[in-house]
């Protein structure tokens, strides 16, 4: 992955233009437009700017023009924030005077009914007859920091920043800016990119993906309409970038209240939680996550370990910053006398130098602030550091009303004397390449935390919160070392048998036999077995197969033989073998059966191949056998599998440890498995007329995963 | 549970002293004490106040005196923020002229070693012989927003509400009140209670139990040190009032940084789930959750269904509302046609009537905060609203820089031109006695929010929170719709051939035959067996039980069986038997043998009784067999146990739906399950010389929990 633009991405121009015209803006400020356009006046655009007027001479001292057709040049990019049933024509307009870009703020189009579907039709085939290319319509507008440009309809507050954000809802990018800078997060840029109906989600995670100033990605996603590129671009990013996701459409509830937002068609939670997962992207459930996660990951070195040193004031932060920490699997290690010699000295003879460092209740505040994370974040006992307890003006604020009553001191005043220097702290991740997270009560009326902002300190209004993002960054470090995917695992050739057997089950349907077959193929270990006629044939597989053995009704025509007793399973002798027989015969006729090796195993899994909606294959992975599903424990990936990904499958299920070494049973051959789950990928590609595969169960026989029974539905 | 004060509890002359000696307090402003003096001056409390100086003739305008014994009369509560080796004396001369309640501030007691230790032992016994009750050592005071009064080291801001909160961090009582306000949350009294050496969390749960102005109850624990009676009080309290906990001593770190904090020892989090959920307290994995969700619950009617309304002029934040809902188990119910045609007027023609009713972007507030909420929350379709997206003044600051820069206005200007109407509003979660909570990006800048404060309606600063909240709301309705606890279940006697038993045991030992007479004898099942001293007894043991048996050896001084190889499961005949018997003879040499019968079921549980530190009896279920490490799922009550605990205890297992009618097995008998249960409890409180029972496994057969093996631990 390369810092260069793909000078393809469309975003190139919309988020950098150097001319505009806006359509919508007037001297009337309680207009949209207008609000829009005096944004982005205030935000510093320096290129060309043309309103667009039939009246008006001129727009809050920009001249106006009375059409498309009067301006003097072709504008880089139109931004249209008017009634939909102009928008078709004024791109067409644009599109005949040379304008490629847009921005359709309007809303009226996929998301309110038919009518609107049919014209958002028109705005597409039209845009297509020009290769114009355009965000929205219903959006909210855009913000880069850097050029500066801002056309949404609130002003950007605060210092510019390296988190990048692309959303499904406009609110999350042109309504919280206040919101965000009280937080101290820190924009790069940010897309609003509504319906899709043109450039969607994954165009700006391409564009973000190469943009040198954007250090990690934050999305909030009601439905990913390219899930292939998706997957693709992300897994690409996240080697090197951090993005983190919010998925609000996996629930019922939230499908359908995304739906009649921007007309988008979710899936269910699993398919998203593989997707997010193949490709390395962070899961978070809260758009403040996406916001303080994301800004974190921006601002901070990345973190390279486990190991959290926390130091604090108080000992309920630091307990619970503790019991976080270590329920999202990070470690807080008891520091060694070495490093517990050079602490001491800074606190007091009852406070603890173990790790959480507790000074409790400490009146200067150089110790938090200098010597003591000093020590801790340069010892090489921890990858990253914690601090609760830093106030500086914020204990003004919050003893004000006391102090004016007892002293009649100004606020101003009484902040002069609690200021707190934290010029050398600011600097401590920087040097030390190692992350370091601020837990605070206060808010912009403590100077510390205003200084924190401005130098990149990410601080949490809880100390659970701080937390929980040191966790997230630790799986970002597992995410950034993933192995590089190489090109090799799509070099194949599909298995010349595995061709013959297809073509020739469209004549005659797919059954076990031939499914297991073409497993076979693919180097899917299956249970031994052999397709028999007659009863004497039978007998003599089951002599060379050995008993116990399996007597099955084997017909494509027949699909769920165990529910219509077609199925006798451990059949000991020829006796029995020949009742069996004769039992099926009663109940579906002279159809073959299948005679196979009684498989005897300590666990089972099951697996397959689904195909839904605009997704590539998935290939599942699930817990088999009596707990199937009371635990719903599956997991699916996107064909192809790499082997890390197949690998990844497993360890995803709930229930992974029963297949490691457990209770005396052998670990699951890796290999194995993993191998089985990338053949079923490249099944699902190199036939897309199955529609879907059904392996179950597949019994974990001394530690080799076979599979018993295998339905293929074409 | 009345609303009387129990007169004993010593939080009521603590919480509410008419007079109070305080030592400590200076003219210096920059000692703690002095801080703690002059919140208590600014808090507006009226009684008596003494503060003790050796030198100073006054402290800030109130008379001091020069020691303890030369105060005018014994104060209700003495108050100390002096050095850790004074406070023992100064105890002792309180105790001499009278009082008997003191908060002690002081710190290096307990939790700073074995000198401190000892302090804390002459502390307790010097109070002891006075019947003195404290708060503290190591505490940093409290607040009742109701005398008022308030000790600790900052002032309350913001109004009185109905939350109170005990915390075993001074922190989150003595430092957050600036945060709180900003947040909204109205507290009634607030206690920290330091070491507790003599008033403990359970104390104030009693306290606040009683209160009338308390409506909900927030803690925050590290270790809860009197479990028994923290369960009797809170299972009572929570009938009325809920109460929001967050446990941080349940992972190896959180407990480790709570010890060093507090002295204290916590439990694992699976003991303390059992205490909360056999109590009915929600618990939260963080302090804001403990703030906000309680506060919420104070100020707000009851949620009384599941169904909820969702108002919102934004997509996204709709969504997410209804996404978060949605996974925590809440309705978000499709208005019916008649609700949709009272809605259609009031939105624009494309926007969304269903439930989220989505405006989209709207300028006209009063939607928003007058006749849409009314018509959703007036009808009988939703029993509770969360509203997104009443912006108030929050736009002017918001969009002030702009509207500065091109009009001149001022920010006060501005604010007055949006100005919006919420008088309306904030009437109608109480009119209808239904919740309306309200998520907004804004704070206190914004008048909406400020007027939500002020009538009681809690505001989310992301709409995930609030849905959240509602969703711990609904948890409350079902918690406090649990069956009354009757004092029936404790009222039996113990069988008298128990008592033969375990009185016989103590001679022999206790094997396993003896330890399942004592199930049977509490009516519990267990497979079909005989013990059998010679072969023939034990042939025919098997004919009269009947093949298969299992064949087992048997002795008090052999635990585990079946690594030993003395198991012999599935004998189907005399000579089989034989075998086993010989086999058995070898190893163990001449032991008796239990000759059982074969049960065969398709699920397994285990259960038993841990004895854990402080804590009763607990009894523990969890899903046996195979699976059983690997998904660790159990769950634990204390003894005794009511039908209700015993019954929620299976639902609270993560496989708990393969115990239902699943795969056509049957679903497990409640009736048998639960009395297992109950009977496992009662055996534990009538002998207490059992440390330990073990039952593994329980096989269900046919849908009755049959205890195939059991061990008891003397």
């Amino acid at each position: 992955m390369t810092n260069e633009i793909d000078i393809n991405n469309p975003l190139v121009n919309i988020l950098s233009p150097k001319s505009i015209a806006i359509l919508g803006a007037s001297n009337n400020p309680f207009k949209m437009g207008t609000m829009q356009f005096l944004n982005l006046l205030y935000s510093g655009f320096s290129g060309d700017i043309f309103p667009i007027h039939p009246e008006e001479k001129n727009v809050f001292g920009i001249k106006a023009y009375p059409s498309i057709n009067s301006l003097p040049y072709a504008p880089d990019m139109a931004m249209l924030v008017v009634p939909p049933k102009l928008v078709v024509n004024m791109i067409d307009e644009f599109g005949k005077i040379g304008t490629r870009y847009a921005v359709i703020i309007t809303a009226g189009f996929k998301e309110t009914g038919e009518e609107g579907i049919k014209r958002e039709q028109d705005l597409i085939e039209t845009a297509n007859k020009y290769g114009f290319r355009f965000l929205g319509p219903n959006c909210m507008g855009l913000i880069n920091t850097r050029l500066p440009l801002n056309i949404t309809a609130t002003p950007v507050l605060g210092l510019p920043g390296n988190l990048s954000l692309a959303s499904q809802s406009g609110t999350y990018i042109a309504q919280t800016t206040l919101y965000l800078q009280k937080n101290g997060i820190r924009l790069n840029k940010a897309v609003s990119v509504g319906n899709e109906a043109n450039i969607d989600l994954t165009d700006c995670l391409e564009y973000f993906g190469n943009d040198i100033d954007t250090k990690a990605i934050g999305l909030y996603i009601e439905c990913i309409r390219r899930p292939e590129k998706f997957l693709e671009v992300a897994r690409k990013i996240t080697k090197n970038k951090p993005i983190v996701a919010q998925y609000v459409g996996g629930t019922e509830a939230g499908s359908r209240a995304g739906s009649s937002h921007t007309g988008s068609m979710a899936g269910p939670d699993y398919i998203y939680n593989g997707l997010f997962e193949q490709a390395g992207v962070i899961r978070v459930n809260t758009i403040e996550e996406v916001y303080c996660i994301g800004n974190a990951l921006a601002l901070q070195p990345k973190l390279k370990g486990n190991r959290i040193g926390i130091l604090t004031n108080s000992g309920g932060p630091g307990t619970a910053i503790a019991s976080t920490l270590d329920s999202n699997g990070l470690e807080i290690p008891t520091f060694s006398e070495n490093l517990q010699e050079k602490i001491k000295p800074l606190i007091a003879g009852y406070a603890s130098s173990k790790n959480p460092v507790d000074l409790t209740f400490h009146v200067d505040m150089s110790v938090l602030t200098k010597s003591l994370p000093k020590a801790m974040i340069e010892s090489d006992e921890i990858d990253g550091l914690i601090v609760h307890g830093i106030i500086d003006t914020g204990w003004a604020e919050l003893a004000f009303p006391v102090f004016q009553k007892f002293f009649g001191v100004t606020l101003e005043k009484l902040r002069d004397n609690f200021k707190t220097d934290v010029s050398e702290f600011v600097k401590m991740p920087f040097i030390n390449d190692k992350p370091v997270l601020v837990s605070s009560f206060f808010g912009l009326e403590d100077n510390a935390v205003v200084n924190f902002h401005e130098h990149g300190i990410p601080v949490f209004n809880s100390p659970e919160k701080a937390a929980f993002t040191m966790a997230k960054m630790y799986q970002y470090a597992q995410i950034s070392n993933r192995p590089q995917i190489s090109e090799e695992y799509q070099k194949r050739v599909i298995p010349e048998n595995a061709l013959k057997i297809m073509s020739k089950s469209s004549d005659t349907g797919m059954d076990e036999y031939l499914a297991k077959k073409i497993l076979r193929e693919y180097g899917i270990n299956t249970c031994e077995e052999t397709l028999a006629t007659s009863l004497d044939e039978a007998i003599n597989a089951a002599k060379v197969i050995g008993y116990p053995i399996v007597l099955k009704g084997c017909s494509p025509l027949i699909n769920h033989k165990t529910e219509q007793g077609l199925v006798y399973l451990n059949i000991t002798n020829n006796e029995d073998l020949k009742g069996a027989w004769e039992s099926i015969e009663k109940k579906a006729g002279n159809i073959p059966r299948l005679v196979c090796r009684m498989v005897k195993g300590d666990r089972e899994l099951i697996a397959g191949i689904v195909r839904t909606g605009t997704f590539p294959p998935c290939v599942m992975l699930g817990l088999g056998g009596i707990f199937a599903e009371a635990l719903d424990d599956k997991t699916i990936r996107f064909a192809p599998l790499t082997e890390y990904d197949a690998l990844s499958m497993l360890k995803s299920l709930k229930s992974n440890k029963i297949f490691e070494s457990y209770r005396n049973m052998n670990p699951i051959d890796k290999k194995s498995i993993s191998s089985l789950l990338i053949s079923l990928g490249n099944i699902s590609i190199d036939f897309p007329q199955i529609k879907e595969i059904d392996l179950n169960p597949i019994i974990i026989e001394n530690g080799i995963p076979k599979v018993v029974d295998a339905l293929f539905v074409l």
